[in-house]
């Protein structure tokens, strides 16, 4: 368990140019307030510039722009903030998962399981499911008849896949995360909902990372598709048949009703809504608690937030907004009024 | 698992009135975009209409006002879309549970399971729990003591109900869904929180349906109630003492605080939120991201969204939000201003 | 399980002066509506004082204000309702949980469980993991490796917490809550998101409640931290690198993002959302559905809340918010005309 680098490995690996001592060996990264000697710390935001000076780190990872800001052993790189990343996944790898099937799982016939894979204790794979090479199934996971997991994938415990979904390779799921589960769908029939079976799957890309109890509907007749590389925060929901398109990033809590499609290059606030049925075109910015109730056809960002006060000021200026429309109908006869008296006037 | 029924066959079973060919084979239902001749269709919306013309399907379901829209086998329903979910039931029916207790289940003492129930693996029974006839109980699941589950019951993996609480038929749960959790119910106690038993139960009709990770908590002290018919989506939070009458629907990630009430056949929709001890009639509709702070005494539909736009035009209009009782002050200034200049006109 | 005590004896337990016969014999606590002469209620809710006349109840709770609002053998207490949760507490003991391992769950190299600890069927408890004294592990529970739970905790079954975190005496955990779940920690790299690992922990104190399916992600380098006496209900959403100071209590559905640090003896109304990295002073209250866009600095009530009305009434009304900038301009106008009038007429 203990990795170090010297400065010099990290830029053998990952690029980017050294300037001081090469030699500098780091074995964690840390900000600059907490790093010490053997630790590298980074500056992606200007606004911590002055913690280059009192920093006890012993290396620093810095933009071109910045590569003067400091005396100490550096890395300069055109994307500190992702250098950052990769520092720390080359510092801190994930925990080695034993290969094979713990005796307290249990597996279903024809089930085909990679023999690099690692099932966990109370893990229930499914009849004719497949979980592909040097994937990790945790505790607990359950994966329902005939779905597919790729490679490489590491599920939480506790995490739920229904039947017949379609997993590519590098899954991140985590705990309480469930892909598949039926939508929402009800017709009215004399009084009573009847419910529609929802027959479509979960299809999901490859290098997804889904949230804590996040939940991802199976599709009604056609399938919900989550694209290569999307990114979901903990305890969003996505209805059924929504699309997410390619590399899109979304906040915590946020609600996709039904066949919403969501472009590629999106980046969604946390606790966001997006009505059933819109299209979201690709690199649009969501703010934060914005309900989307119409599509968005251009990239660019948007908001729809009502902004917070003290409850007095609220209670004082809330109040008008249900006469509006009368506040606005009496600026109109003002406007007539005073069209009148300066014509008078005149 | 091959189905398939000739139109005649679903008349009979289902009613509506066959035109064209009865002895069309169908083996499953599709979107007329994607059905295939061996698949059934339907015209629900009349946005697809242009869509009867070139679809594969062999046959469609269709209202009254649409039966001459197509050459194609059809059936004429009153209400296509209901017809369609029973439709697509016949044609997919849920894969059958064994009955039984899977040796890897952990039953408490004087539990008390049908024998045509089936308890999955990691599933646990609690002590003096009931399960009923053709329940199936997935895995993971956890039934708490003396919790009283009715028949056909389909709980999928991971669904957790503490003890004691009393659940009709037909209860469909989806995995992470929790019900029976403590209220959040806290006094305070020089400067500390005292917890309060939440010795209540939660009580749930039956034809229920509880989407993944939906939370309902027990009572207080009087039972949290969910009524026959009530179709619940995912990661809705249900308070303690909440009463959800018959048949309401209710969408994705709704938030109803304690002690709330609300009537028979509302629709609430996504993301929307009902404050505590509040009211609200039948036949009620709620749309998404709405905030209900008051009761509601009459039917009809409530909105209180505040819409989105650019960043741009959002900042431009929400800044004055904080200032609307300035601008009403200063609109009623200027009809005092206007009256006095048309008195000294006139 | 046939607890009962005589009024003397719960006043002698608990403090409080008793009027009347103080040898009436208690089992349970009611609503004034429902409780019966075996049973005490309160009153902390002058709404309900009338029901005093008609309650069957053996005994009332009440505060010194209200000691002649009944002839009751009654209870006076300073803080009635903290007196209530106290009685109901006396009267309503958690199930006393078997201390010692189940064979069916399943125990990590070098964890260390006290004897008095009870660890539930299905649970796995991590390597080097600790569970203190008279801690409850609820089936299916997995505790990750390294992490450490003091004493008397209860959790009850499906909780899961990740490796590495440490949680202090008398947590309370409900099912399907995660904790110690990676923060959503990515950063953008030649078109492909780049996962930053997460490498805090979640540091927890004492006497804290976590409430069905809420999520508390780990940090990303620093920890995330929830202090003493904290109260979280269901579904709440914490990302990483949050601090909750003590004894704040926060309502279902509540979305804080990352960084953001939230004072002590807080109240946040459900559903409510904090943006990342701002900072809330102590003895701040925020209703429910109240966005928090920036910090606050001083101890109030904050609300941010759009009103709803019937959805004709909102939409005469709301078309107006993407167009006040116009009306104030207008108004601006109207009253430099008024001005020009004004100066006119002198």
């Amino acid at each position: 368990m203990d990795i170090s680098y010297r400065l010099a490995d990290i830029a053998a690996q990952l690029g980017g140019r050294v300037l001081g001592d090469t030699g500098v060996r780091i074995s964690q990264i840390a900000t600059l307030e907490k790093a010490q000697p053997n630790q590298i710390s980074f500056l992606t935001n200007s606004k911590y510039r002055a913690q280059l000076v009192t920093t006890k780190a012993g290396a620093i990872i810095l933009g071109q722009a910045d590569m003067d800001s400091t005396d100490l052993p550096r890395i300069i790189s055109d994307n500190p903030y992702a250098y950052f990343a990769k520092v720390s996944a080359m510092l801190n790898p994930l925990p080695e998962a034993k290969p094979g099937v713990h005796p307290g799982a249990v597996i279903g016939a024809n089930a085909r399981i990679d023999p690099t894979a690692s099932i966990a204790a109370m893990a229930a794979i499914g009849e004719g499911a497949t979980i592909g090479a040097f994937s990790v199934i945790g505790e607990g996971c359950c994966i329902g008849a005939n779905t597919t997991i790729g490679s490489h994938a590491r599920l939480y415990p506790g995490v739920v896949i229904y039947h017949d979904c379609v997993i590519g390779d590098n899954l991140i799921a985590h705990s309480g995360a469930v892909i598949g589960s039926d939508g929402f769908g009800i017709a009215m029939d004399e009084g009573r909902w009847v419910k529609i079976p929802q027959i479509g799957r979960v299809v999901i890309g490859n290098d997804v990372e889904i949230g804590a109890n996040t939940t991802i509907d199976r599709g009604a007749l056609d399938d919900t598709v989550i694209e290569d590389g999307v990114k979901l925060d903990n305890q969003i929901q996505v209805a059924h048949n929504v699309r997410i398109g390619a590399h899109t990033a979304i906040a915590g809590c946020v609600g996709i009703a039904g066949s919403a499609t969501i472009g590629s290059y999106c980046r969604i606030g946390g606790s966001a809504g997006i009505l059933g049925h819109l299209q979201i075109a690709d690199h649009v910015e969501i703010s934060s608690f914005t309900l989307v109730g119409k599509s968005i056809k251009e990239p660019g960002s948007y908001s729809g937030i009502f902004p917070f006060s003290s409850n007095d000021d609220w209670r004082r200026n809330a109040v008008h907004l249900r006469h509006l429309d009368d506040l606005v109908k009496r600026v109109k006869t003002l406007e007539r009024e005073i069209a009148l008296l300066k014509g008078s006037d005149e």
